[in-house]
C-alpha cells in the first residue's frame, strides 16, 4: 500500500498493511524490541521472536515482571528492523538509513500447556532450523520457568527505505559530492565449541550450515 | 557491577551501570529503539544516536508526532541491541543469545540553533566520519523539519551476555550433543553509487574505507 510520500518520491520509502509484506520482514529477522509500558514510563527489551501463520510468538521472560505487574491487557508493540545500508546523499539534510521495519501492535496472551510447548518449539526451529529435534527437550520445570507470549498480526505495518539518496534530480544533482549507498549485511562467523564440550561430538550439519 | 544472577553462572549476563561500560555498547551502533508512549500504547521507532560526553543525541523526527502531542516531558526509552551470536546448548532451555545491550530512561530535550547543529554533526559523524564537512550543510529550513533530542544518559544501564551456554557442567554435559556458540557479525558491502550521480565523481576515501 503506498503512502502519501511514496508518490513524492522516486525511490520512495514503502508503507505496507499487506499480510505478506509484514511476514517478508518478520521472517528476517529473530531479535525484536518488545515494548510496554511500565509505571507510566516506556519500557524496551530486546527478545527473540518467531511468526507462524497471523500470529507472532514473542519470548516473554524478560518482560513478564512487568507484564504481569500490570495485570492481564497489557498492550505492547513489537518492532523489527533490518539496518540495510546507509544512504550518503550530496546533503546532510538528506542522509538517512536503508532498512525493513515492521511494527505489530497488540494485547499479548501469555501461552500454557502444548501452545507454549508449540510456540517455543517454533521460535526454536525459527532460529536454527533443526535444533528442536537434535537438543534435549524442555522438562515440565524449564516450561514453567519460561513466558512466551502469543500477539495477533491483525494490527501490523511494515516501511521498507531502500535505493539511492532522492537528491539527485533537484539542485544538489551539480554539486560535486558522491552520493549512494553504503550496504551492511550480516553474516554468520565459524562456530565456537564450548570449551566444556566432550571429546568426539562433532558439528551437526544444519548448525555447520547455519545462516540467520 | 554483578548481578545476583552473575554469582550463579560460569559464564555470567554482566550488568553494570558504569558510564564506561555503557558508552562502549553505545558507541558500537548507530541505530536505537526508542519508545515513547502515546495515547496509553507503547510505541517503538528505530531511528538514529550518537553519544557525546554524558549525552545521547537522538534523531527524533520519526517520534516528534508523538513526542509533541504528549507535550513536554514525555519520558522516553532508548535501547541498543548488538546481537554477537547464537547460543546453542545441550538443552531447548539453555539457547539464548549473545548481545550487547544498552538501555537509557529519561525525559529528552529537543534542541535547536547552534545545539542543534552540534548534535547533527555529531550525529552525522558518528556514522559516517568525515561526512560531515564533505556534503553540503544544512539550510536553515532543513534545520527546522529535522527534531534532534538530548537525552542524559544518568540513567542508563547496559547488559552483556557472552561466551558459551553454561549446561556443560550440570547433567546435561553428558548428552552426546554439540554445544557453542554461532557468531553473527555485521559488515560493509561495496559501496553502490547512485545511478544519478554525475560523471567523474569518485568515491572519497572516508566512504572507500567505512566500516559500521
Amino acid at each position: 500500500m503506498a503512502t502519501s510520500r511514496t508518490r513524492l518520491r522516486r525511490f520512495p520509502e514503502h508503507g505496507s498493511h499487506d499480510p505478506a509484506d509484514v511476514a517478508a520482514v518478520l521472517d528476517a529477522a529473530f531479535v525484536c524490541h518488545l515494548g510496554v509500558v511500565r509505571d507510566g514510563w516506556p519500557m524496551v527489551v530486546p527478545t527473540t521472536y518467531a511468526r507462524s501463520g497471523d500470529t507472532l510468538f514473542v519470548h516473554g521472560s524478560v518482560a513478564s515482571q512487568s507484564l504481569r505487574a500490570g495485570g492481564s491487557g497489557q498492550p505492547v508493540c513489537v518492532t523489527v528492523t533490518l539496518v540495510d545500508g546507509v544512504v550518503i546523499a550530496r546533503s546532510v539534510f538528506n542522509h538517512s538509513i536503508n532498512y525493513r521495519c515492521a511494527m505489530v501492535y497488540g494485547v499479548p496472551r501469555a501461552l500454557d500447556g502444548d501452545e507454549k510447548l508449540e510456540a517455543l518449539r517454533c521460535l526454536v526451529e525459527r532460529i536454527v532450523p533443526g535444533q528442536w529435534g537434535y537438543a534435549r527437550q524442555p522438562s515440565e520445570r524449564e516450561l514453567a520457568q519460561t513466558t512466551v507470549l502469543a500477539l495477533s498480526l491483525e494490527e501490523a505495518s511494515v516501511k521498507i527505505s531502500e535505493g539511492p539518496p532522492d537528491d539527485g534530480q533537484g539542485p544538489d544533482g551539480e554539486l560535486a559530492v558522491w552520493a549512494g549507498v553504503l550496504p551492511l549485511r550480516t553474516s554468520p562467523g565459524t562456530p565456537v565449541a564450548d570449551p566444556s564440550l566432550a571429546g568426539g561430538i562433532t558439528l551437526p550439519a544444519h548448525l555447520a550450515g547455519w545462516r540467520p
